[in-house]
């Protein structure tokens, strides 16, 4: 038995954020429907790379999922989508803001065939305010809300996040947001509808930046690796890679001192706080460079685990999926897939004791369940070929 | 009516990650009590900038929380939090793994008194794994999880992100699967044991670079702030800052032609496809630079804008705040706080038609709920001075 076992979720969305949002309630048991216009379907579908012939994108966030298609566009398909809206619990958007009213779909309208549907609309600036249909990216959310400016070196440009972390985290608070809801509609019987936008959430995320601003009159700026804070944090050098560490409590640094062979600075009062060490900054990021630079990761990371000082290597991706760590933990999974045969991808994070998630099967073909899906709710072969013939599935 | 009204939940997290999962539960009515140790609570209390005695940064994460102090380490202690356990629906804590076991406070201890409880455990790693003991911050687990050495320019060192991701999404899937959780229990009346690790959740979000580097062989590298998908997609340079834009769209690279003023590239067959403008991405960012550094950033968000180009300027912290967008969804929401005075903190992401959110008091000051909260679970006057002289409260 999964947590969202019993709960049905038709899921308009595509690329990123809502597909990682339905991917996170699949995961866990919900059955998500992907409803993907006939021609083409998800744009990731077409992301490259493409290997034998289904794109890496489209299967990494679209497993534990099915697919039907529908043309939402015209009076037909959204007869039959007012039909499934009937059967489901959950309707899951992710277009531009003021879509769905556009296609003459909104909360109000599902909700006289269903009157305790749940709708969630992700998107870029949310279905009101002035710029609420603006086109948007997870980089264009990335630069509005603040983020990219303190992403980078304090000499360098800005710069985006490595994933598309607007995406990924907006995706996240709406799969939050739909539990939310669905906990509710437990206790009350009642449905609504959710609103979540990539900006709202990634200005939500800015931590302290926006008081600090409002009460000192100056926004902060960016600073590489290090911190505000003190010293000493970094990406420091070592001879095989970067390894990042950090000495926030006094003995980790006294510590470090000793490491590096450079003892003199215990009890120095030149460096007797976080604030002075601060101040020195530059020279003693030399110092613990020319030290790291002469021992390889493994060693360096030997001698800072033994000292008790919080550290990690700058892995990339492959050595990443090496990691004993991620593998004891189940988070990355092994799964067949239809084209592209055995492939890899990652695992479950919400680890639940009673109730465990599972991945299960790989991202859907096309339409792959129009079927099954549509015989459920009435519709004959007849019909179905009908409405194939005219582009509508 | 908020969505979480009528949940308890005690929480024993600090700094980042837990407070962000617990902020998310307080702002939709959960009755979120920080349970801290009393000699001086949640680290993030002494953290820079401090204002009128206080921090900033606590206060940013702490909003419509309260705070009562209690030592978990001793038995009296222990027996004071098994009784309030005995109210709560949900127990989140964010240690490094292992450590309610240590303090004998397992699931299991805390099933026996309230059956129906849900844990929940953020941390670095985990609650079991290799490494699952190891100290662990934001930092170090965007450079372990492949993250970092995605972030940052090709040519220069990897960046961390600006905010502490691991810690934001982290907390943000904890809140979900607490919400999960919740659902689950109004079902089968059964609570569960969560545990949630920054290591498996960032790792989660690299979107394809698993099953690429799997299909592959090669892990995928930085790319500053294009993408190898086609270009052009880049922060490009203003007169009077960065503007980041992107056209995917075929039609839009023509505009984009006929904006900077080189139409002849428009059916050139050296430019005739996405994969051959990746080829002359250097050519082109100079000639977009040549064209955009003649326009202020309202200039060319214009002529973009006239064209369906997605765009955004790269706003530091204090212009992300003025956003008439930000401002319409009520993301910048004033407060009145006991030691600050008047403060502005992030808004609630999760627009909830039926049942809103609602930012409603500020950070706690340590331990100011203690008789409130301790009184109703039958600590006499006389127990809590008792309690408060041996340290314990």
């Amino acid at each position: 038995m999964k947590t969202l076992e019993g709960i049905r979720i038709l899921d308009l969305s595509q690329a990123l954020s809502g597909p990682f949002c339905t991917m996170q309630l699949a995961d866990h048991g919900a059955e998500v429907i992907k409803v993907e216009a006939p021609d083409g379907g998800d744009i990731t579908r077409k992301w490259l790379p493409q290997i034998h012939g289904k794109s890496a994108y489209f299967t990494t966030h679209n497993r534990n999922k099915k697919s039907i298609t529908l043309d939402l566009r015209v009076p037909e398909g959204k007869k039959v989508f007012l039909n499934l809206v009937e059967t489901a619990d959950v309707v899951v958007d992710n277009y531009r803001g003021g879509t769905m009213q556009k296609y003459g779909l909104t909360h109000d309208v599902l909700k006289e065939v269903n009157p305790k549907i749940i709708t969630a609309s992700i998107s870029g600036y949310g279905n009101w305010g002035p710029t609420s249909k603006r086109p948007a990216f997870g980089i264009t959310i990335e630069a509005e809300s603040g983020f990219m400016d303190l992403t980078g070196f304090p000499d360098g440009a800005p710069v985006k996040s490595g994933n598309s972390v607007a995406d990924i985290l907006t995706g996240t608070f709406a799969a939050y947001a739909i539990c939310m809801a669905l906990y509710r509609r437990e206790k009350t019987g009642e449905g609504q509808s959710i609103d979540v936008s990539m900006l709202d959430t990634m200005f939500h995320a800015m931590e302290a930046s926006p008081l600090v601003t409002y009460l000192t009159g100056e926004p902060p700026h960016r600073t590489g690796n290090r911190t505000p804070a003190g010293t000493p944090m970094d990406a420091y050098e070592a001879s095989d890679g970067y390894c990042v560490f950090l000495a926030p409590v006094w003995t980790q640094w006294e510590a470090l001192c000793r490491l590096m062979g450079h003892e003199e600075l215990i009890g120095n009062p030149e460096y007797a706080d976080y604030t002075m060490l601060k101040k020195h900054e530059e020279e003693i990021t030399d110092w613990i460079n020319e030290w790291s630079r002469t021992l390889t990761r493994e060693e360096l990371g030997q001698q800072l685990g033994q000292n008790g000082i919080a550290f990690s290597y700058v892995l990339d991706v492959k050595e990443s999926m090496n990691n004993p760590q991620i593998k004891a933990r189940d988070m990355v999974v092994e799964l067949d897939d239809s084209k592209m045969g055995k492939i890899q991808v990652q695992g479950i994070p919400a680890k639940m004791s009673v109730t465990p998630g599972a991945v299960e099967t790989s991202a859907p073909e096309l339409g792959q369940d129009n079927e099954a899906i549509y015989s459920k709710i009435g519709l004959t072969e007849e019909d179905m070929k009908n409405l194939r013939e005219k582009g509508i599935i």
